[in-house]
Parts: C-alpha cells; structure tokens; sequence
C-alpha cells in the first residue's frame, strides 16, 4: 500500500539516528545545556547569517507556537494570523489556552498580504472602541503555508515594514521551512528570514528528525527569562541532547537543504505527470504538498491502493485530497503512484 | 447639548434609587444572600415562567459573559458566536483570557442562522482532524443583538434545536433585553426565552439600574459551585443588595418593560421623522438604536449640537452614526434632535 | 437581633447616597471618563499627596487584587504573600485563575517581616534549579490585615527597600485602609503609603460605599494599556459615575477618615469592655475586628441574641469569634452587645 | 570525570535505541495512533493488570503533570500536593498557568499523609466560607519521592480511601517508577496502583528512554477528550512511534524492571560503603537518590573528581548533596566513587 498521507510517517534520516547511536552513552548535563545543543546552535547562527541569534531548541510545532506567542504577547494582544493558519485552526485552542486571542484575517492562497496586515492595525486605531477591543500584538506566518504556498522576499519586506510600523513581531512558523527554501519558486534564504522576523522557528519534525523544532530570535531578542517560559508550558526536554544532536547533524554539511530537495523533486515528477494527464489541482503549490481535487468515485479505486489525505469535499461528487511527500520519499513510489492515477 | 451617545448615560431610574435609600441602613447578609436578592429572583422567576430557575445577580455585562461561559465550557470547547457579537469584538479577549476560543461565524444583521450554527457543527464533526481543533460547546447570541435586531421566535426555535442537536447550551446576551421585549416587532416573551435557552441574561446596566445583570438557568440547571466560579472571576459583589434591591423593583409592578417601552416609543417618533426627511438608515433596526448613514459635512453640523456615537466610515465622504435612546430619553430632547436633523 | 458579622452590612453612608440621588440624571459619559471620576481622582492625589499619581475605580476587592497583580506579573513571575493573605486564602483562585502563582509565606499576626521577604528573594536567586521556579514577582500586603492588624511605619519602610532590592513592587491592600489609617497605633499617613508602594487601593466597599476600590499608582506607574487590563478582567463599569460619585464624596471634606473613625471608636468601647469582663482575645487588633475566644456554651447563648463571624475552633471546647464594627456601628448597639456579654 | 548529577544523563537504553533502529523506515500514521502504541499499551495493561486502561504517551514529566492535572481538576479546584512535590516547587508554575492552585501541605519525608490529606478536606468543608476558597479536586503524589522515599502499600491504601471519600482522583507521578518498584523496601506491584490509584504515569525519561512517559488512566476513565486536552497543551507528538516503539520496548521482557534494578544495585552498593565511611545521610531513601550532608571543604575536594548534584546548605560548614544512580550507572563508576569519597 502507498502512502503520501504526510510528510511525518517515516522516523529520522539515517544519518540522524546513527549520530544518537554514536553519542547514547556519553553523560551530557540535561535542559538543553549540552555541548550538541551549543554546536547545533551555533551551526544555525552561521546557517542564517546572525550571529548574535539565541535559539531554543522544542519538541513539537504546537507546542513551540503556543510557548513563542506567550511569550511575545502582552496580556491585552493578540496574534494576528490567517484564518487558515495552524494556530487559527489546528492546534486545539492552544494560544487561547495561554489567554490570547488569535485574530485572524482573510488569506490569500494561505497567505497574508502587508496591505491587509496594515488596514487590520489601521482600523485598530481608528477605532474610538479600541481599548475595549484585543490588541494586534505580533504577526504570525507560516512558510510554507498550510497550502504549500510561499511568501516571495518582497512580501516578507512589505510585512517586515508594516510589522514594525506597529511596532509588532513579526514571526514564522518554519514548520516546513527546508520544503520552502528548495522549491524552485522560492527567492528567500534563511538569512533573509533571519533579517526580516523577530522571531521564527526551523521545523525538524516535518524535515527528517524525530521531533523537535529550532526557534530562532535572530537579534538576540529572546523574551527574558524564556527557558521558564517553556518550561511552564511543559516544553523543556530533560533529555535536550535529543534536540542538540538531531539539529547538529541537520545542520552539518548541508543536510537540512539536502533531505528537503528529495521532497521537491519527487513532488515535482509527481506533479508534471499530473499536469499531463488532466488532473484539476485546487491550489497550485510549489512545495512537497499536492492538493488534487478528484471525482468521488476515482478517489474511491485510489484509496485501495494509496493512502492519502481528506482535505474537503470540493462539491459533492468531487473531493479535494492532499498527497504529501518528504525527505524520505522514494522514486519508485511516485512511479507506483503515477501509475495508478 | 444633547446627547444620544449612549443608553447609560443616566444613572438609574428614580424608584431604584428611592428603594436603595429606603433600605439602605438594614443590616444585610452579604453576597447575595439576602431577602432583596431572594425577592428579586423570586420575581425574575415569576416573570420567566420558570419556577425552578437558578438566578444569579453580576455587575456587568462583560464579566457576565466571561464568567457564564468560562462555567458553561469544558476546556476543550470554544463558543460559536456572530463575527459581530459583543464577546468577539468589543470585550478586550475577556473570553479568551479565561482560555476559550470564540469560534465567529458571518453575521446576518447581527445574528445567526440556525442553519448556519448547524453547518458549523456538521463540519466539524465531519473533518477528520477535528480532535486537533476546538470543539464548539455553546452558542451566544445577543438580543437585541448589537444592531439592534431582534430574532423571532421561529429562528430562537430552530437555534434551540440544533443546539439540543449537539448538546450545545444555548445562552443568550440579554444586555439590551428589555428594549427587545417591548418592540413592536418582537414575538418573544420572557417565558419563552427561559423555554428556549440554556442560559440567558437580563440586563439591567442599559435599562434603568445603575449597574446589575441577572442570569438566569432556567431549569434549575447552574453549573456546579457556580457562586465560586463568580467569585473566582471576581464577580461576586459583597454588598450583594445593591444588585438585590435594583432587581427586586425592577421587577416590581413591570418596570422593567415599562421603562423599557419609553425607549422604543421616543426611538419610533425619531425613525419616522428622519424616514420622512429621507435619511438613509444603514440597517433597520426595531429597537433603541438608530443606525444612521450622514454626510460627513452634515455629520460635522449636528455634532456642534449633539452627541452621537460614531460608527464606522461607509465611504470617503459619508459615516454611519449610532443614535441611542434609553428609558430616560425624554420626548422634547428627540423634538430638540429632530428639529436639528 | 444584634448584628456584628462584618463590616458590609449596611448600605452606603447617607452622603454618599446623597450625592447619587443629586447626580442622577445628569448625562455623563461611561467608562470612568465622567467629570465626577476626575475629580475623585484628583482629591485622592491630594489626599495622598502625590499630584502624578495615576487612579482606576474598579468594583470589588477580589477583582482588584486579580486585575492589579495580572498587569504587575510577567508571566513567570508570582506573588509573595502571607499564608493568611486574602489573595491565598479566601478568593477563590482568582490568581491562579489569570495564571499565577501565590507564594505564600509564614505570617506573623498576619503580616509578612522585610527579613523574611528578603530571605524568600535570597533563597530563590541562591538555588541553582531557580529557571526551574516561579519568579517572586511581587509582594502582596494588607493593611490592615486579615486580622486587623497594622504595618508600621518603619516595618513598611524595611519591605519597601527589600521590594526595590529585587525589583519587585509592593502592593498593598486597603480594603479596610480608612479604619487603619484612624487606628490609635498607626503611624502610616496615606502619604506615606503612597510613598512606600508601588501600588496599592483604597477599599470603599468595607467603608462607606455601596461599591467600589480606588486603586492608586503612585508616580505615574500604572501599566500599560491598563484601561483593557481591566476590561478583559470584566472589571470596567459602564456607569463609571457610580464609582466617581462615590470616591469623590467619600474624599470632600475628609468624609473616609471622620466615618472610619467610628468604626475605632466603638470598636475600642467594645474591647475595653471585654477586658474588663476579664475575656481572653485571641489577637490583639488595633482596628475594627476583635477575635474573641469564647466558650462553646457562651457562644450558644450570645448567638441568640447576635449575629457573629466564626473564626475557626481553637480546641474542643472554645471557639474563635469575630466581632467587625464600622462606620454605621451605633454606640447603642455597642452598649447592647456589653450587657449581653 | 565521574558523574552522579542526575538519573539522565545518557542517552537510551540500547535495545530500545535498537528498535528505534529497526522499525525507522516503517511508514506509520502518527499522533500515537500507529501500531506501536497500541501493542506498548497492551503491554502496560497486563504489566498493571488492567486490561481496561485507557493510556496514553507525553513527552515529559512537567507537560505530563499539567496535562492531567488540569483535565481531571474543575475550574474551581486545585490540587492537594506536598509541599515537596514537584508541581509545587520545581514545575516553573505550569499548574497555575492553567489555572489551578497547588495546595500545599506539609511533607514528611517528602510524602503526605492520609491523616493530613483527611483533615485538609474536613477543614475546607468546614469552613463556612469554602465557597470563597480552591476547592480541593484531586490529590497529587509522587513515588518515589522527590527525596527518593516510598509510599507503603498500606499507607496508598488509606489515601485511596480517604481520596475516595471526598471523590477526588489521586494521582501518582512515577517519573522515577521502575526505580521505587525495584527496591528492597518496597512492597507496591503495579497492579497495586492502578487498583488503587485514578490515574499516574510510569516515567521513561528517568528510567532508560530518551523522553516519554506513559499516562495511564486503570479504570477506563480517561477525562473526555484527553486527545485534544494532550494536543491544547501542545502535548501531542506527531511522531508518537517515537514513544510507542520505546514503551513497547520497555515492556518487552520485563526490560522496565530490569534495568531499574541496576540503579537500585549500584545505589545500595555505594550507601553500604558510605554507611562504613560513617558519613551522615540527610533523609534514609531506599531508592536511586542518595542525600549525603559533607563539610564543605569535603565538598570542594569531591568536586574536582565527580559531578554531584547540589540540594541545599545544611548549615554554614555543611552542605546536602545528592547522589543519583541510574539504568546507565556502572559498578566501576561506583567503585571509583567509593575510593574518592
């Protein structure tokens, strides 16, 4: 059976585990205050070009959102988002379980723009009203997008610019960032993302470790007492070696950016041949998500032999699914896959 | 200079104030335990139709709200509401800051649709991921809703039923309440709102007392230890008789929906006599509040002679204002504002 | 029946009541923004004789404290306490309800001492897991406290130097401020209080008003965008006036000192008395609360002819009472209670 | 350099590092949904002879705690702790950031009594005002101790019953289980725990995984919607094969039990040794923890030669340290310990 269901199926990269085999027994202090934390630390410092970053190593996307806005937050904000951002609709209530409100604003292709990011903290102020009302408090983005979308280095500029008019932290949800910073659309770098947001985080869960997620305050901006702060959202790993050796290996000869091609290339096939046989695409990304929009009926033959995503129901004879591949995407599966649709 | 900002610009309505004095050296129980709050319960019950009701005396509206649903709400669930209801815009995340998300839905003229509280609750339990989001848990409407309409009684019954339907509470923000009561296009009494809701308030700030909301459970149906959740939220009022005796006259001999109809009577005379002078309203509203599209110039005139509430801008040169008459409003001040209109 | 339970038992004092009734149907604005609001304000900075001083009108004691120590915190940090300190005992976790920690440390007739607050600092910075702890943010006192007893001039001049040491501002309780302030043992003037704390409120509900506590931010120090703080606490009163009325009669022509002094007044009648009678007290309270150690069998005898506050057991055969005065408390009522007594 | 900081210091026990090997490139669904979760949870359920357990796998000990906690608590509950316990002291305020006040009392030897627990629930009921106060909702406990002492048998038992009286969950934290289960003192199956207590976790952090534990509710009452209660607290591993393949593992020949005895081996070894040195033990633990008082120049001597854990100073010469063995200690570790000291 196939399986394109998502991107997190697989363990870690092979070269990942075999780095916690070679390092298992050696005694390293815990918290995060281990020499792999500090050498993958420094090895993102020099990857995004800032080397005055602090960063933070989590264990899960959720878990890293909810602990970052909290902490960027003041009680009376909010966090600006698109409405179909993961923490607008996929993370269970976890930043308004910390006592902020997510405020969200139409997307475009998953995206915002600067012009709407602006009106929004415009019509704040304008608002006789407004102290009775949450303050917009930071901006959050993800890029990739839940749609596989991208923001073009402009874009990022513009809301950099409007972020901070308002004097608002501007911060990315790098999820799926290695998925982004390959794709052929793509005219931002890590450095550039490093230059333009307050704050962002460099998925690892999603591009080929176990767990974990690299938060990045690129100014040496980390919120005070930020260590507290995660570990009172239950974030703090004992074991931080598990995060420092992963992101040292990610993060060693270029490994990050070079799982994160496989995803892109064998989307890319996938896609192509696609395109040539007439599928309806229901957003055109450029990154390892697909979102097909299929007759009922063929979905139905498909699912014998293909696991894949549910993502909603187009009408009501055509449903749109998600085909996701990863770092650890084979070619003979996308073979298999063309084959059969 | 007149003023039509608000409708609590006054303090509270004189038999109020006269009962407070009257009663104001008896030596009283605090917290709500005294004979004035029982009386009043007893008479808010009577009123309802609802022999067995639960009632509890808050100070404000905001507070009211929080506390209700921070109470109603498991903490996995959120609170389905209109984009344009009081908890999602105007309450400074009051909401959020107890940890529960407001899940909006478009508005119509204020209000939702039972068709589309029903959608929402459909679509949730039919995506997959729906343990990753907020379960909707009740539903809040206002009413009159912040523009000022009301729901009939057929559109209160389908709402009913589909939050039966999925076990949602139906609770309903009674603020302006009595201003509803009394219109001329209203078909819903007390009793049926207690027959119908899950939990409701009856506002007394907007109509004739100086502060005090009643919520009621109509069928003996309080959450459990509810007097600590209201202290826990700092809504428990020591000198519990000043919400007592307020309510206890308030409905003494139907004051409340007497004062109520002064409200709706001076709104009227004012809705015809700009129907007349052919203003543009920018939406009809049955009850105190006037929502009125002006010139900008026309707007800077009638401001140099009234206080009115700004809106928001309709376009470049034209603003929507809000004229608010309340159970104070006297006749010659709506002759004073027509003549100057 | 005689009735000693507390100090909220009437209503307000008849000035008060007065000047509601005068004021009634004046139009003011909402929200606290009314001229009798800024006068309030202005006549408690003279009063405090601190002209920079920025002042809030909120509702209750609980609400004040949860509002006030939520805007002080950061979100790793809680508040020093006595154990016996409202906060950690009798307000239902409304601290912990906006997501902070009370750090309760032991009492000394119900205050907490400089050196012990200086060792709490001390002995948080000395631990090495203290990224591990909740921050001290804050220190809480009361004054009087919960057993009436009073901070010395000097004992506050020692907590605020230890406060300032750590960065930490002291926040002090007044719900009962005015029948300290008249106490035969202090020597604290307002003034002083407003030189030594960082924050502190003047209680109206336990002297003289219906409702209502003034909270005070001595030099300019409120925080930021503390207007929404308050509104997202549910704690922003429509009719601000209710409060400004209040406070600003409360603070013409010294009116909170002349009627607290009743309360002392009768008070130390009552316990002259009782010395005399030869009963024990189970602390010695300088202002309106008198602990009482009685027999259970005299405790059933007195309760049929008045109205007492249980305290706790003291053992098997004695119990602690609390006998509260104010400023409505009849000399009559006094000479009453001695002779059942 | 010897190394007794802590119990973990290394990595994984190698035959679960193994099978993380073994099964990496197995594609499986995530969210602990895949096959590995669901064999390790059947494997727990006949370890603890529940075969109707609900279970489910978290990260880490803080997030487990919260996470719990704050399912099985109301709003208007707190939770009833040692004051030793790590929730009350070194969890960085997680209870209360969701809302819950730890109540405090006091240790003996780290643990609580039913007698205490019993009178802390008799005095809040008692008390008249317990509606203004936390109710106190569950009872947490840890075993071992966070001075490494043990619950008896018999001592569980009677805060089973006391617990039940007042229908409070208890709840046991076993970050260190296998460790207590092991040792000679103890007389506690896991069967005896999940009989007797509502819910607990079984520690892998601690005792030979790289991060997990594994909640288990014995009765088949897991708090509704635990899932999005675990993903809210952004608790929710994508990978959970992560923790599914190491749990399973783990209780695959009785390798929890195993390995746990090591440390309880080379604990027991190093106490005889220090016993004959005649050095003094700050508290008498039969388990991995070891709290030893040293002079501090003794101290400063150690120190040069092996990494030991500060606990507090016991006056101004001497200092109590800790000792911990783990699943990883070795017997020439301890040897060469023995000879230091």
């Amino acid at each position: 059976m196939l399986d394109f269901v998502n991107d997190y199926s697989e363990g870690a990269h092979e070269k990942i585990l075999q780095r916690l085999l070679e390092t298992n027994m050696e005694k390293l202090s815990g918290y995060g205050t281990d020499q792999y934390c500090e050498s993958a630390k420094q090895k993102i410092r020099e990857a995004c070009e800032c080397p005055e970053a602090d960063i933070y190593f989590l264990v899960g996307g959720t878990q890293t959102n909810a602990t970052v806005i909290d902490a960027l937050l003041e009680q009376y904000e909010g966090v600006v988002s698109a409405d179909t951002g993961h923490i607008s609709t996929h993370e269970a209530g976890a930043i308004e379980a910390s006592a902020h409100k997510v405020l969200a604003i139409p997307h475009k292709n998953g995206k915002v723009t600067a012009k709407a990011v602006k009106q929004y903290f415009a019509d704040f102020y304008a608002d006789g009203n407004h102290e009775h009302m949450v303050f917009p408090g930071m901006v959050y983005i993800s890029h990739p997008t839940e749609y596989g979308t991208l923001y073009s280095k402009k874009e990022l500029e513009e809301l950099s610019i409007v972020c901070h008019e308002y004097d608002a932290p501007l911060y990315l949800d790098g999820a799926r960032l290695g998925y982004g910073l390959v794709s052929e659309e793509n005219d931002v770098t890590l450095a550039d993302i490093a230059s333009l947001c307050d704050a962002f985080y460099i998925g690892g869960t999603k591009v080929g470790t176990l767990c974990g997620e690299a938060v990045v305050f690129p100014k040496n901006n980390a919120p005070k007492h930020f260590m507290t702060i995660i570990k009172q959202h239950g974030a703090l790993l004992a074991k931080g070696r598990l995060l420092g050796v992963q992101f040292d290996t990610l993060f060693t000869d270029d490994l990050y950016l070079t799982i994160s091609k496989n995803a892109i290339k064998t989307a890319n096939t996938l896609k192509e041949a696609l395109k040539e046989k007439g599928y309806t695409f229901y957003i055109d990304s450029p990154t390892n998500q697909i979102f097909l929009v299929l007759e009922d009926e063929r979905l139905k033959q498909l699912e014998e032999e293909a696991a894949v995503s549910f993502w909603k129901k187009a009408d009501d004879n055509h449903t749109i699914i998600r085909l996701a591949t990863s770092w650890a995407t084979k070619e003979e599966e996308i073979k298999a896959l063309i084959e059969i649709l």
